[in-house]
């Protein structure tokens, strides 16, 4: 005679513990998970007055070459960033403007300069780092307004769908190789004009050993 | 009436089906998990004639200060290092003196050079990158020698068996932070004398937020 109870608990310790010494792991549905990797270098977005104090009132930035973002380049403009331990010379403009300046460094670039800017996703400057910038025809000092740009992968709503993610998550995205692993903290930024795009700055790229434009895939935390 | 079969396959499956919508993990038994971290930069270990040649017959190097590895520290003796395309001042010796020499650099270091030295374990320079070293009294030119060393985490036998790894094992070890994630192929290295210490280079230090004493969680791959 069963005892029925008594088989179900039985039972089901049993399975869960087979499970447990077989280090199951759950598959989920599949669905898109890699996604193309760029490498940003320093750069500074400015707003329009400081445009003018740098550069000279009512100038007008001129194209280098376009960047992954549709409607987004990089300029021949450079200016030079200060910190006070020592300064960083042609560090590229990025057009277009934007309301508030915003200078972004990798953590080496930090260092160098004297500054310890947080990590931070673009626009969020609150209590970031000052620093001055100089450019050809003036210079300015920010109270705020340098971050270590968070590792963040741009993608259209449409993209969110097909990789089960969502604006503003974080979301994890490994790397293969001798100097691999699995860059943590990397923001989903979902807009419709954006083009499908990890950004990472230079010191990762060194570290994870990647020169831009491979194929890394994206791991839900 | 039961089918004593029937019923054990029925929830086997839902007990299987209900775990893994729960997203089980499974814990595994608590044992040792943190090691305190290090950052090497660039350095260089000599061979007897490479020290003669650098610094003169018979030279003898002096120390610095103690590193994390027992009998082993840092001399006060620099040297140059140089590839294809750039070179590194004031690059540290390291003592004692080695069978071959090594010369250990970062990802952007090897940039600068202009090498693309390989992700090696110390002692491991078989096809390694070649490099010219310049000291006070001469200049040796290294077919190979050159390397970008792998993360690794010096350990006794004792604290192998604390961790439950084993020697040569790759782990991945957990970083916290805005700039955090998973350190991969993280080399154990088990010696009777080794004091426990994981060893990264600059650019993983940068790219990961560190600076060096914090404890961090290896991860058994």
């Amino acid at each position: 005679m069963i005892d029925k109870n008594a088989l179900l608990e039985e039972i089901t310790r049993l399975v869960v513990t087979e499970l447990k010494e077989q280090n199951v792991t759950v598959s989920t549905k599949q669905q898109k998970s890699y996604v193309p990797v760029s490498i940003s270098a320093r750069h500074i977005h400015l707003q329009r007055d400081h445009l003018d104090a740098l550069f000279g009132k009512g100038y007008q930035l001129t194209k280098h070459k376009d960047i992954s973002q549709p409607g987004q380049w990089a300029c021949n403009e450079k200016v030079t960033i200060q910190g006070p331990k020592g300064k960083i010379e042609n560090v590229r403009v990025l057009s277009p403007l934007r309301e508030a300046t915003q200078v972004e460094v990798a953590s080496s670039d930090a260092r160098k300069l004297g500054l310890e800017p947080p990590v931070r996703s673009s626009g969020n400057l609150t209590g970031s780092a000052p620093i001055t910038i100089i450019g050809p025809k003036g210079t300015i000092q920010l109270q705020e307004g340098c971050i270590i740009a968070d590792r963040h992968i741009h993608m259209t709503p449409q993209d969110a769908m097909e990789f089960g993610v969502r604006d503003k998550q974080k979301v994890s995205v490994k790397v293969p190789g001798g100097k691999g692993g699995l860059m943590g903290e990397v923001t989903i930024r979902v807009r419709h004009n954006y083009a499908l795009d990890m950004h990472i700055d230079t010191d990762d790229a060194n570290a994870f050993g990647l020169s831009g434009n491979e194929q890394l895939q994206i791991i839900p935390d």
